[in-house]
């Protein structure tokens, strides 16, 4: 697992994560031996699988134990078939969600234990953690309606109620005070391009051999 | 929770705990308020989804934390949706296979570690455990040969080796040894009714309620 970088993108829903990860993997594709862009739940034929039982049904389909197991096991599968095989042959892996989205939705939204989330995190990958950790930061009310008009059918956690969404928005902001050398929060506000330049600042600040490369 | 009682039976490949679990659902029934008979993986509609993803495939399909969590996740929603829900109305419960096929498959027989099964049995249902767990003791080349005869689709674990099916085989006794006040093993060679003989007795010695109410 040495050579590659691990980034994360993290946040609520209609934060534009899906969008700047795939400038992100743009801008890093010319410094870097190899770009990985993938997701959770999902990136490995069987995280995708898991993501099917996950985003489809009703909301009350899992109970947040239940909700927070599924991720496990999806995110066992993918760290093992997809990140750490590309970690391992130099790639800069840039990921579409990872484990605080568990804290934030099944701990801060449902509020299950934070401990036991823990521990449930050490059974699927030991203290494995991103390198870097970027955290979109908008105000739930301007998210949820984002990701409303954006449709399609994966909208179960936007049908649970604002003070769901609230809990995580406020438990995102805990995360990145509690880890400040692995967290950056960035506002998500604005132009795309404008999200980016926050994007790419942060990114070249915490890898500074982007720019020694050069 | 009470009022109702908890049975899983228990057992390595070809033991014939289906058989003898509706012969058993049989002979409580004219002697309980209600018999639900279920088994896991599965027993709800969401736990039978997740089964769909664990029984079918190669036997590397995934590995035994990815095989740990999603039975675990499959346990959650059988519980919540089928046996809990049971039991608080006075039913009892006769389950195919629960929590000790994850300590003798993925435990003895991957060779996981049982203090973190314990801990992930701990998130899914905190100290629950059954009333009686009866576990099927039959030789393992008895058992494999048995399991090869009824075919089907259902067959990844019977694919793995021997000395696989070893190792469950001696979890499952050390599990008897280890919770005698749970456990009972029973003798699984030999014709349907004397095996069904067997486990009947040790139904009636343990809860002796069912001879009292007659």
């Amino acid at each position: 697992m040495t050579g590659g970088r691990f980034i994360t993108l993290e946040g609520g829903e209609g934060a534009g994560k899906t969008t700047q990860l795939s400038r992100l993997a743009q801008a890093l594709a010319p410094l870097v031996p190899e770009v990985v862009t993938t997701r959770e739940p999902g990136g490995s034929p069987g995280a995708e699988a898991i993501r099917g039982l996950l985003v489809a049904g009703g909301a009350e389909r899992w109970d947040p134990r239940g909700e927070a197991l599924l991720h496990a096991a999806a995110r066992r599968d993918h760290l093992l078939r997809t990140v750490w095989p590309a970690l391992a042959r130099g790639a800069w892996v840039v990921c579409d969600r990872f484990a605080d989205s568990t804290s934030a939705y099944q701990g801060g939204g449902h509020g299950l234990p934070q401990d036991e989330l823990d521990a449930l995190h050490a059974f699927v990958c030991g203290g494995f953690q991103p390198d870097l950790t970027v955290i979109f930061d908008l105000p739930v009310a301007v998210g949820l309606a984002r990701a409303g008009r954006r449709g399609g059918g994966e909208d179960r956690y936007e049908r649970m109620d604002p003070a769901f969404h609230q809990r995580l928005f406020d438990r995102y902001h805990a995360i990145a005070s509690a880890f400040p050398e692995r967290c950056r929060l960035i506002e998500a506000d604005g132009a795309i391009e404008a999200v980016h330049a926050r994007l790419w600042a942060v990114v070249l600040e915490r890898f500074p051999e982007l720019t020694e490369r050069r």
